[in-house]
C-alpha cells in the first residue's frame, strides 16, 4: 500500500518537499482494533505543530519522523473490535496518511454514510465541526440577539461556528478571513452577514463599521492580538471563547500569547479556553443535532480537495501557508470499493 | 467642620504628607440629596489610583485635588431626599473624607443599623464584601467540593471570598498574604485552611503542597502573573474571577497585564473580569445574606482602625503600602451623635 512519510524531523513549518510517499506492507488487523481502507483523509492545522512536536495536547511533545497522524473516513476491511464488521463506516482521529490503516477500536467511532455526504465526516461533522458546537453551544452559549465574530471564518471551524450561532439565535454574524476568495465564501457559503477582509487596507475601521453595536460573543482562532481586538469592539459581559490560536502553530518561538487583563476586566469579559478532546464523548450528539442542519440546507461547508494521496503534501503545504479555501481534505480512494 | 484634601495634583503612589487638614465651611444640604455626619470613612485601594486619575471606572480619568472622595457609613442630618430623614443610617459609596457630607439621594443606600456592627458596613458588607460575593458567587459560582484559592486574602475582599466560598460549600480554601501576621489573620480569624506567606523562601512550593490537588477556582486581586501562577495549580475547567489587580494601581507604566492564553487554553479555564459597579443594584440582597452569616459567626472581619479623620492620610499610606491588617477604616465620629 501507499503511504506518505515525513523524511526527517523538522522544526520549521512543514513544506510539501519535507515529505515522501513510499510503498510498504499492509499491516495486519491490531487485536481488538480494525483494518480500514482511507476514503478521505483530514489534513488540519494542529498537525503541523504536531510534525514539530510543538503541539498542546494528548501526543507526546517530540517532533516525528515517518508514518504521520491524521483523521480520516474509513471503510472497515477486517474487524477485532466489538460492535464492527466489514463494510462499516468509520472516523478515527488516529487514522493516518495512509491507503490502509490499522486502528485501535477504542479509537473508532462509526458513522452511518447516509446522514450526510461522507467527506463532511472529515470536516463539518467532523473534528472541525464538533470544536466549533463545543465553543459556541457549550461554552459562549450563544443564542437569540448575540452578536457574534469568528475570525479564520472560511475555515471549516470559524465557517461553522458562524452558522451555528445564527442556527442558535444570533442576530449577527461577522467574520474575519483572509482575501476577498474566502470573505466571498464566507458571506455566499456560510451567509455571514459580513467578513473583513484583513489583508485590506482599513480593515480595522471596517471591523468597527460592521459591528455598530458591538459583539456580545467572539470566537478566536488565530491570536491573543486577534482577541484583544475582539475585545476592544466587545459589549460589556461578552464571552469569548479561546480556540486554536492557529498563529501560534506557526511562531518559532515560544511565545507567551498575551491577553491584557484590564481590558478583560473592563469588558467584564468572560474568557473560556477550549480542547476539542474534550468534547469527543459528545461526538455523536452533535452529529445527530447537524446531520439534519446539513440536509435543510442551513449548515454548508466547502472544501479544498486534493484527489489521490499523493498529493497530500501539496495540499499541505497550501493549507500551512493559509492558501486552502475551505476544508482541507484528501480523497484517498473512492467511496465504492 | 474638618476636611482632608489632597494638597496638589500627584502622580506618584500617595503619602501621607501629599495631604491637610482643613477647617471649612458645612455644605448646605443638597437638593434631592442629604446632609450627614460621617461615622466611618472607608479606606480602598482603587482611591490611591483614582487620585492619580488611573481608575479605570465611573470617575473621569483625570488627577484631582482638594477633596477626596470615599465610602462612608453616616447618619443623616438633614433630608430632602426621598426615603430618607434625619437619624436615618446610611452607606454610600459618594462621601468625602470630611466631617459632615452632601450626597445625591441616589448615592444612599439606607443600612439597618442592627443587622451588624456599624463598621462593618464599610468593609464586609461594604463594598469590598460585594466585590468578593459578586465574584465567588455569581461569576465563580463557588460550591460544593470547590477547592478555592484567593490572593490578597487577608484584606477585606480576599478574607470574604474565602469564608463565602467556605458556605456555599468549598472543600478547601487556600489564601496568599504577605506575612507571618497577616496570614495568622487569614488562617485563624477568616478560618482558611492554609495561608501562604509569599515573602517568605520557598512560597511557591509551599503553594503547591497547599494545593495537592489542585484548584478548582481562584480569585485574583493581585497581578496577571499571580493569575497565571494560579492556572499553573488549576485543575482542568477552572474559573477564575479577574478582580481588582491591585498591582496595577502602583504601576507607573501602562502595563498591559499579560495574561498566557495558551495557558488558559491548556487549563480549559473560565475567566471572568468582575467590576464590582454592576453589582451595586444587588447589594441590599448580598447585605440580606450575609449580615446573618456575621451573626452565626460564620464570616469574620477584621479591621485597621484609626482614630479620627486627621490620621486618615497616615492609615492611607498605610494601605497603599500594604502595611494594613484587615480593612483600614477611619473612625470619624462617635456612633452615638
Amino acid at each position: 500500500m501507499k503511504r506518505v512519510v515525513l523524511k526527517q524531523a523538522i522544526d520549521h513549518k512543514p513544506r510539501a518537499d519535507d515529505f515522501d510517499l513510499i510503498e510498504t506492507d499492509t499491516p495486519p488487523c491490531p487485536e481488538g482494533g480494525v483494518l480500514a481502507r482511507t476514503v478521505y483523509l483530514s489534513l488540519d492545522p494542529y498537525v503541523g505543530s504536531r510534525l514539530r512536536g510543538r503541539h498542546m495536547g494528548e501526543a507526546p511533545p517530540e517532533p516525528m519522523v515517518g508514518a504521520i497522524p491524521g483523521a480520516v473516513v474509513a471503510q472497515v476491511i477486517e474487524s477485532q473490535a466489538d460492535g464492527l464488521t466489514a463494510g462499516d463506516w468509520i472516523q478515527s482521529m488516529e487514522g493516518g496518511w495512509e491507503e490502509t490503516c490499522a486502528i485501535a477500536g477504542e479509537h473508532c467511532r462509526k458513522i452511518d454514510a447516509n446522514v450526510a455526504p461522507l467527506s463532511a465526516h472529515a470536516g463539518v461533522l467532523g473534528m472541525p465541526g464538533l470544536t466549533a458546537w463545543a465553543g459556541i453551544t457549550q461554552l459562549a452559549k450563544a443564542g437569540e440577539g448575540d452578536i457574534v465574530l469568528v475570525d479564520a471564518a472560511a475555515g471549516p471551524v470559524g465557517g461553522t461556528v458562524g452558522q451555528i450561532a445564527r442556527i442558535k439565535g444570533a442576530s449577527h454574524v461577522v467574520g474575519i478571513a483572509g482575501g476577498p476568495e474566502k470573505c466571498a465564501l464566507v458571506e455566499n457559503t456560510y451567509g455571514f452577514d459580513a467578513c473583513i477582509d484583513y489583508k485590506a487596507h482599513g480593515w480595522q475601521d471596517a471591523l468597527g463599521q460592521a459591528l455598530p453595536d458591538g459583539l456580545t460573543v467572539f470566537f478566536e482562532n488565530v491570536s491573543a492580538d486577534m482577541a484583544m481586538l475582539a475585545l476592544t469592539h466587545a459589549q460589556i459581559y461578552a464571552r469569548g471563547v479561546l480556540c486554536g490560536l492557529v498563529d501560534a502553530y506557526h511562531t518559532e518561538s515560544q511565545s507567551q500569547h498575551p491577553l491584557n487583563a484590564g481590558l478583560i476586566i473592563g469588558k467584564r469579559a468572560q474568557l473560556s479556553g477550549l480542547v476539542v478532546y474534550d468534547f469527543y464523548d459528545r461526538w455523536s450528539e452533535y452529529v445527530a443535532e447537524a446531520a439534519p442542519w446539513i440536509a435543510a440546507g442551513k449548515l454548508n461547508f466547502a472544501e479544498d480537495r486534493a484527489e489521490g494521496l499523493e498529493n497530500a503534501p501539496t495540499l499541505f503545504e497550501r493549507l500551512m501557508d493559509g492558501q486552502n479555501i475551505g476544508k482541507a481534505v484528501v480523497a484517498v480512494a473512492a467511496e465504492e470499493a
